[in-house]
């Protein structure tokens, strides 16, 4: 196998490192790398003929995390239908050519399936693009869909900080040719009521218009050709800052220095409605088409928003770009603005945790006329999410559980199994949630055991007394009162 | 493309047909066989670039069928839930050689990716085998869990009869060392209460054990090499009558004509405790271990069972077999007895509709030291079971909404948007499923429309009038009564 070989290679690396004395730092970082390809290779498993593991970038989901996906998914999912959206689903793969040209750069991350003869197919990259063949292929023009499934990308996953190569994504779109702005304007709600009902902190969402950023590009001597190398940039404002994005532009997208400072003096305002108001008077801004029409847009969302009363959480700011190229419109990202838990060790680091925005282009693309479809889109980042809510429960100590069990159905005596059968038998017809011991004649206290361990908060007990009576013991596992019913 | 090919064949023996005024039968059916070839590559949707359709054996499910589908998800997680099962979830893909040498001769269904670099991988087939390696590699001695997800076989799918290449499975198992039968017979009244619980008509759960057909075999003097093919053919039972499936042991698995006859004798057999009771007396097969094992564990079960009170849709059927290797101990399947729906045209054919047994030595494989850790487990044949409940549900003419919108926020005037948007965000924050429409400037009668096309019962309307005064009125959609709150 190719990747043993790479770790017998990295082995002689190591070797040849420690035999020529060289800088501890440096066998430290190639004896890292060699721990982490044996552990990818799971030969810490023992000598077995193959390896016991997930594919590199995937996990399990045991009953934990479950319990915690269950949780986040139900309030993302309650919002969705609060605001009355259906629910669709698409095949996990696409016909190749589906996904071809729509993802840039970012195609060599798609995952193709083999060639067993038959079509050519690949793993889906997101949801948008599977969307936008639904709607092509099935002539809808109006929808308000959601959609949560597990996408695929290729990528180098950073598994501590919650990347992964199969991940989810909680999509919720808006198709349909409407009034300016109240789609848009609901999307952005929608992140706002998700993020304060997950209570992930304090949380800011930056709003754009790819009409804006055009605009300034245009107005600051950018040509047409640019504007996309130069927004790809410009999206880098939020990590790395201004003076190394200047220097970016002019020396690896070949701006001129005095473009790239015109760009810097926009790029770097952020604010509000004054600053809407503020850059619709710009004597260079106003003059362009495309920024005016992107402003006054914007000027509508934020009057949307104030009635909705979010804007106080909500940034228009010009360094927002956004990645994919078939944004259209407004674009939008939330951000959690402080680390939860600083006292944990190794904090999460999360980055955005929302995103979205307009893309009228993409359904004509597939359609055979060409037909457009405008839509507005916002997806939640939801395996980030995963991480931080993990994080806080295990920081917190709170025990989860991982079963919805009401009562232990339970006997004190031997030779009692048929009691207990029937009892369950009856519990369970009721609609009532009930386990049992797989055992003939478990002993009492073991039963009341597996109900502390599990947190079942009731034991039914059927005893040769109870049987008698015709009654069972109710008790409560906790307090440890009891009732005869 | 070789698909294109095809069909342009297919045009050509269509054309020589009518051109030698063959029969109109065979016409029509070769006919046939060219528009679904046509409709498979989507050549209907016009002249375009690409073809705009989901890969082969695949589906979109729309907003009704999700409607459906969560319905029917909702009654098997329940009861999942009801018996104390805890959730997990594994990777769509497995190493390949997880799936090596699990699956004998359906290998070649499985789906492989395309070696990208790295790992080779594959989809899988079933949650049987990821489950199994899960609990190898967290060594997981004991666990109840469910799991409900898509699973991928490239076979040839028979999408009218509910038979896909893509298609969802869901599993409850229970793995670990326990008193004999209790955990199984737990898996039929699963069965029983998912099955009853869908109303989707009677059924009959047919139960058997492998060491019984095992042990009949070895009375019948079928040598060991053999039992696996015998076992595949007395499966066919169900749908061929015995004078052919005894032609098959004696064709094609060259069992000799004795031991064929000696094995119908037994595998014809099907009833309940009274027959266990009789086998168990059995001359010859009482004297068989294994057999005798099979079927005291089989009265037993059928003890607890009787506590249950299921036993009236049990069967001990002799002639199920199950297809599938991995069985070591007692197997079942259930399957819908008649038809619903008996005036639609195209009845669905449903077979068997859940399924499942006893594995015992699947972990094994996967542990580096070969510990075994027993599992029995059962499977919902939930793809058949949409069928059946589209079908009914389109029969009826019920009309299934595909949202929960409780109400829609409307306005009688013009330039009322900002208070639509007030009252809409005051719903959403009060956890009020509500929608709008996203126009300026509706009219009362289309929002009324929607209102009653989409099955939303109420209408919150604020006019000029209702703003002057502070309040709402609120218009029951159906019946047109009106109250201001």
């Amino acid at each position: 196998m190719a990747e043993e070989a790479a770790v017998r290679a990295q082995a002689d690396t190591v070797r040849r490192l420690k035999q020529d004395k060289a800088d501890p730092d440096e066998i430290a970082k190639e004896v890292a790398k060699l721990l982490e390809m044996k552990a990818q290779l799971g030969e810490d498993e023992g000598k077995h003929k193959f390896v016991l593991k997930t594919p590199k970038g995937t996990r399990d989901y045991g009953p934990k995390q479950m319990a915690i996906r269950e949780r986040a998914f139900n309030a993302i999912i309650s919002c969705f239908k609060r605001h009355g959206a259906e629910v669709i689903d698409t095949p996990v793969f696409e016909l190749k050519e589906t996904l071809t040209g729509k993802y840039g750069e970012d195609s060599k991350l798609i995952y193709d399936l083999k060639d067993q003869g038959g079509e050519l197919l690949s793993l889906r990259y997101d949801l948008t693009v599977p969307f936008a063949r639904y709607l092509a292929m099935n002539k809808i023009t109006n929808i308000k869909r959601y959609h949560i499934a597990k996408v695929y990308r290729r990528d180098n996953p950073a598994m501590t900080r919650g990347r992964y190569r199969e991940f989810y994504q909680c999509d919720f779109d808006i198709a349909g040719q409407f009034d300016p702005m109240i789609p848009d304007a609901e999307c952005l709600k929608i992140v706002h009521e998700i993020l304060s009902d997950l209570q992930l902190g304090d949380f800011l969402i930056k709003v754009n218009d790819r009409r804006i950023l055009n605009g300034v590009f245009a107005v600051c001597g950018v040509p047409e050709s640019k504007f996309i190398p130069a927004c790809s940039t410009v999206d880098k404002l939020d990590k790395v800052p201004w003076e190394e994005v200047r220097s970016e532009m002019v020396g690896e997208k070949g701006l001129s220095p005095e473009a790239a400072d015109r760009i810097g003096e926009y790029v770097q305002l952020h604010g509000g409605l004054e600053l809407i108001e503020r850059l619709l008077q710009d004597p260079k801004l106003s003059q362009n088409k495309l920024a005016k029409e992107g402003l006054g847009d914007m000027k509508l969302l934020f009057e949307y928003l104030t009635l909705f009363g979010i804007t106080g959480k909500i940034s228009f700011d010009l360094s927002l770009a956004r990645g994919l190229d078939y944004y259209t419109g407004v674009i939008f990202e939330a951000v959690l603005l402080q680390q939860e838990n600083e006292h944990v060790e190794e904090p999460v680091s999360v980055g955005s945790v929302a995103g979205g925005g307009r893309y009228d282009g993409l359904v004509g693309m597939f359609d055979p006329k060409g037909r457009k479809v405008p839509c507005v889109g916002v997806s939640i980042g939801i395996e980030r999410i995963f991480s931080i809510l993990e994080q806080r429960l295990e920081a917190s100590g709170e025990k989860l559980r991982t079963t919805e069990t009401q009562v232990l159905v339970a006997t004190p005596q031997k030779n009692l199994l048929p009691a207990r059968l029937k009892l369950i038998s009856e519990l369970w017809d009721a609609g009532i949630k009930a386990e049992m011991l797989y055992k003939k004649d478990p002993k009492l206290l073991k039963q009341l055991q597996y109900c502390e361990d599990t947190g079942i908060p009731l034991a039914a007990i059927v005893g040769e007394q109870e049987l008698a009576d015709g009654v069972v013991k109710l008790r409560d596992v906790a307090t440890r009162e009891e009732v005869r019913m």
